[in-house]
């Protein structure tokens, strides 16, 4: 007996309908606002990963080298995919350019709860716009999709900062500060304790007396971003405050302000990030990890190369999405679903498939005996697979030109005349034969 | 500027749009005969296929050491991983087990037409049946799909030949032969040399007599099975002749045999399967490779340290099936589709993202400007990403609560009050308003 590779899943029938279930809603959202469905590889060349993130991020990698000799990677992440893709068709495309995916992703880390090796996420992007209605459109998905999953304003926030204003900051102190050490540390923030955090401060280049001055500023809250821009007083923070605010505007004409709160504390993780960045979390608090996140990337397509094309995305991973929706109640059941099963016994196998055949072409799932069962067996199946109306297909009542019709939650049934069936019935149920 | 892997492809948008169109149709009849969803991972342990196919087969995959000294392997094909599941839940599933996947899947090969490095497939089995009805089901369920994409039955034919009947008439010749490696030869036969086929044949034990005997009995005409059964003499060829004449039967119940030839030159490369086997071929001959195939492989689950589980399957391949499409002039068209521009000016934005959420929630494909651009701009963009209909919402209108709708093909427009719109409307267009 084989085993599955650590930090990979099987996804069984039921566990699998809910997750199509979340991924469509997702999906049919970002269908809604216009983005548009990519392909992507699964594999990409290593160098494009080391050159972006250095040679180290290869160690948390799956990287190998092809029988061609190629040293490649399977992809972590899909946006230097999809940049790549925007730089290689740069003229040809026409801004902005809306794109989403749906797919795997794998890195060799830790394996623990809302984490595996194997990873599905949708990644949705706007390329092309550098306005704050963009951002806030990026949000307005995320939030619709949310909301569109049965999760209430009090299930969720989206904590939204802005690179800028923590660079700007940093870049205000004396001292020869490593601003990428800083905002990865104050990424770790609430995930490490406090004095560790100081050491990561310091070791980007901060004094001990400018970790706190900083680490108060990170807490200013929203009506008082002003203070930050005198703070710095430079045209790089006054502008970014400028950006944030004009994103949380477009966001409340876009209807999803009250999903956001401001949090300089939020910084991801990633180095490509440049503008406005924000990361959902539980509201309850009961779910301690970021659901995911999301922000804009202004510099990753010149850096690929192409002409300079700013970008902004969000990518909603279903790991943790699922522990979400399980926390706040509103997970789809894990379970079958089954419009008719269709019991054939005896001599009545072209009339049974001519029903089947009818109410399959009405949008229906039909199941129907591929084992020669018994009826008794086969209604046992039709429970199991949680057939809501199982059409009985006898050679006695066939013979009276009628089936009968059995609604499985209350066991009520039906006789009806086979030429009728399903006629001009699209959702035929013992109810409209009564 | 970075490239995509040798045989690795990207999708975009409106080539991706096709092929979602094509995977729909394809999944969603199997949905309708319920066929239920499973996820699957993209690595398994090399072993795996080492163990069924022999250490030459990881020649063939993308294999590597993982970081934990794991010999994994990108997963070639979806048949021995949904083989580990079932064998890993055996007690716990209710059969039959029926289940498809869609997915990529990776082998080392020569890139040429319709055949890539990363190719994408829709896998459909049943396990837990050996009944006709079931090999049947799945050549229904092919055809269906088929037919669905808008394929004739002049477009394609399913040549359906039976294992047991190829591995029965080798064992009723003299002498020592591998009957593996003759069917593999039959499973050639089409694609090489008449001698090169011979000597294959002859390598696998046959006198050139033989050979000949045995290829006359190959293109024994449907009609004339028994004499198949007469030269072998055995219970086994008698019964694969029943069995296959059974599937047939079966299959003229379920409405499909008109898609099904007899074709006992048809052998499948896979070592695997059992019994039925059949091969999906364009009619006319323009695509000359197989489209897809599948058959019934009732020993794997066995091999795999299952209980005896009988199987069949399918699996559509969706290179050589857009081949197969495009060909019969019915691939979809390969182009982005939007309902609704909301073309916003002035200080109109609240209701601007009103009313495209309004539209959203009707389930349509609604842009609006993330970029800031001017009415001319804007409308240009409309137009390259094909929408319908724009609703303008222009400060001068909205002063007397009204916006205009613009049909995109006709130029036709419509001014209509705002609060009515889209109001009761499902899919409101300018006709709506006359």
């Amino acid at each position: 007996m084989y085993d599955h590779v650590k930090g990979f899943r099987d996804f069984y029938a039921p566990e699998m309908a809910a997750r199509r279930e979340t991924i469509d809603t997702v999906e049919s959202v970002a269908r809604g606002y216009g983005f548009r469905e990519v392909g992507t590889p699964a594999l990409e060349s290593a160098q494009m990963y080391a050159d972006k993130s250095g040679e180290e991020i290869l160690e948390e990698l799956y990287v190998f080298e092809d029988k061609g000799g190629r040293k490649v990677a399977l992809t972590p992440e899909l946006t230097p995919t999809v940049a790549r893709m925007v730089v290689a068709k740069q003229q040809a495309l026409a801004k902005p350019i809306k794109w989403f995916s749906t797919r795997p992703f794998w890195r060799y880390e830790q394996v623990q709860q809302g984490r595996f090796r194997e990873f599905y996420q949708t990644n949705i992007d706007i390329f092309g716009s550098s306005e704050p209605t963009a951002d806030a459109e990026v949000l307005a998905v995320a939030a619709d999709a949310l909301t569109g999953l049965g999760l209430e304003p009090t299930d969720f926030e989206f904590r939204v900062s802005h690179r800028d204003i923590l660079g700007g900051l940093l870049a205000a102190f004396d001292g020869e500060i490593d601003q990428q050490a800083a905002i990865r540390a104050v990424d770790k923030r609430e995930k490490i304790e406090r004095d560790s955090y100081a050491d990561l401060l310091t070791t980007a280049g901060l004094s001990p007396a400018q970790v706190d001055r900083f680490d108060d500023l990170l807490t200013t809250p929203a009506d008082r971003l002003t203070e930050l821009v005198s703070f710095a007083g430079t045209d790089r923070v006054a502008a970014a405050v400028g950006n944030l605010q004009a994103v949380l505007d477009a966001a409340a004409d876009l209807g999803v302000r009250e999903y956001c709160s401001l949090s300089l504390t939020t910084a991801r993780g990633l180095d490509y990030y440049t503008g406005v960045v924000f990361e959902c979390f539980d509201a309850t608090g009961d779910v301690s990890r970021s659901v995911f996140g999301g922000g804009r990337y202004d510099d990753l397509i010149e850096g690929f190369g192409g002409q300079p094309t700013p970008a902004v995305g969000v990518a909603p991973g279903y790991a943790t999405l699922a522990l979400l929706c399980q926390r706040a109640g509103v997970w789809p059941a894990e379970e079958l679903a089954t419009d008719y099963y269709v019991l054939q016994v005896g001599e009545t196998r072209e009339t049974a498939a001519r029903i089947a055949r009818d109410l399959r072409g009405r949008g229906h799932v039909v199941e129907s005996d591929v084992s020669g069962r018994s009826f008794g067996a086969q209604l046992d199946y039709a429970d199991s697979i949680n057939a809501e109306t199982v059409v009985i297909v006898g050679e006695r009542d066939l013979a009276d030109g009628e089936v009968t019709l059995k609604q499985m939650s209350s066991g009520d049934q039906q006789q009806v005349p086979v030429e009728a069936f399903p006629g001009d019935h699209d959702r035929p149920t013992v109810d409209d034969f009564d």
